[in-house]
């Protein structure tokens, strides 16, 4: 991404002049911020909310793959991915802390470039980054973010909350960032067995980005607000939405019937997986990264969602625990099954 | 640590038997704790206190050398060099948030006994262990720890708030982390050239200790409110005591002078680093993991602190911002010189 004339190894500066160099771009906008980055610790007051806390670990070779992954989308993923998780409690995200494990071999550059997009998603988002680690690593980059919110209590969607009777639904759509993910990995062994051919990306704008560049569905909070709906249960799609269904229905202690022509899946994610010989439904089930909100809600709110076109109802929850099912577009009924991830 | 047959592999039980395996060990105390692991965010509510949070990302093989280190020590430790930076705003430590990366063939085992090592730490000190994210790591272990505390805000120290006059001080003693980590350089090396010979380590457990299982001096805390003093400003000493004076004398705007004859040195410290043929004084000023407090008080608070045998007096600020010096025993002038790592 960078020409050598623009680069400057990180251990000519040191730690804290790549500090100092980093933080210069940071601006703080949350009124609770009383200290950002610069002390021990950071400081933030909320009055009268509950505080909410969320934090994911990203490491190379794992979650990202820095051959065909532009350092400001990781950035900005890195930051969306983890405020998903306080839109998926029903919260406002106001706060994130950044650690960065960074190789000494890594350029200025290159560093600043992840930042600019990780600020870039805080702006959008109205985010304070207050605070955070950096150290070398001798193991490629390690990200680590933690996201802090609020919520007034009442407000708060948990994940054990789901009752027989309510409609399971999902915003977005499903399935998008894990064929981009697959077209990504067909290009990359395509070069590496012959650097020649340049990498055939074209039209498929939209689920590439569903893999770099996700959204956060902060748009969906203030839906629910303005519906006047309080979803039962929530959870965001990391995993996989059958992953995420399996969570609710084990927290809440309640099954599941789900439909597989109700799950909603873009047309281009649905011909590119057909182009890669590979099933649309089982990339919605299974694929994970959507970071779309997975809720359950009271049937009498049916009115108020029915005709939203960002929300699918896509099935409903049930009395018996062991009946957590598929039902497929045959009609056939499948057990529902979780995966996390395999790598362990 | 662990013979064959305790050997399960976390490739077998997966993500989420790992989570409800371990998870299991977790107790909430914390009043102020709503929710703690099993959503995605976790949920806690202080009245009428400001929010302190405080992120550290350690690493293998930058941060710590699994050759000697006893993995419940390293939990341990994971979490007071954590709780630390919340100590140094003057606040208390009230949770945490772990995120683990663990190679596929670690053992459960293993996992667990960091874990426990982790939860022992936050027992002592009343933490609640209240979320986190695991994952599988390609490159070794990666633990981020992310702490939570409060303060009533007129309570809470920074950095940036010494005078000119005020008085510089320093709990405990210091150096003896960096020279137990030489000791234990030592015999991996030893080990290395030859597997018959035993470590030789009698005799220095106060300093092994001081590198292996620090505490975190909440006790300090305790100590101001009971003596009625509030530091001016306060850092804890993770670098090394001359960068962490820099840091205040920088983000005050002021000078400092400090005293070597001051500096407390443990009599362990000073005649092991003799030793290995190291000067003591450097490895207190610039060797770092001692996790004392450095701070400064008002010249009127003398007298509440002379006496107390936990607090040794080093130095005072100054008004010149160029004047950060170092006076030898010999009464030279040195300009003090701060060191980040080094490994970038």
């Amino acid at each position: 991404m960078f020409t050598n004339s623009d680069h400057t190894e990180l251990a000519e500066l040191g730690e804290f002049g790549f500090i100092d160099h980093i933080t210069q771009h940071i601006k703080l906008t949350q009124p609770s911020t009383i200290k950002g980055v610069g002390d021990d610790a950071a400081v933030f007051q909320f009055n009268n909310y509950s505080t909410l806390i969320s934090t994911d670990l990203l490491l190379e070779g794992i979650h990202f793959d820095l051959s065909y992954t532009p350092l400001k989308h990781l950035g900005y993923k890195a930051i969306q991915v983890n405020l998903s998780d306080i839109y998926a409690m029903n919260g406002t995200a106001s706060h994130v802390t950044v650690s960065l494990g960074l190789s000494s071999k890594f350029a200025l550059e290159a560093a600043e470039e992840l930042y600019l997009g990780m600020l870039l998603a805080c702006n959008k988002y109205g985010i304070d980054l207050i605070g955070g680690d950096t150290t070398s690593s001798k193991q490629g980059l390690v990200i680590s973010v933690t996201s802090v919110g609020y919520a007034s209590k009442e407000n708060i969607c948990y994940r054990n909350t789901a009752q027989a009777g309510d409609l399971i639904c999902v915003s977005g759509d499903l399935g998008g960032a894990f064929v981009g993910l697959q077209i990504l990995e067909r290009e990359k062994r395509i070069f590496l067995e012959n650097s020649q051919i340049q990498p055939d990306l074209e039209g498929k704008d939209y689920i590439l980005e569903r893999q770099l560049k996700p959204e956060a569905r902060r748009d969906m909070i203030d839906l629910f607000k303005q519906l006047n709906i309080k979803p039962t249960s929530m959870i965001d799609i990391s995993d996989g939405l059958a992953s995420e269904l399996m969570h609710i229905c084990k927290q809440s202690e309640k099954g599941c019937k789900l439909y597989e022509e109700k799950i909603p899946i873009d047309t281009m994610t649905y011909d590119t997986a057909r182009e890669l010989g590979i099933d649309p439904s089982v990339c919605a089930l299974n694929g994970g990264e959507d970071y779309e909100l997975l809720f359950t809600v009271k049937q009498e709110d049916y009115e108020k969602i029915n005709n939203d076109v960002d929300i699918s109802i896509i099935g409903h929850i049930t009395e018996d625990v062991k009946e957590r099912v598929l039902i497929s577009k045959s009609g056939a009924i499948h057990p529902l099954k979780a995966q996390g991830w395999k790598a362990f």
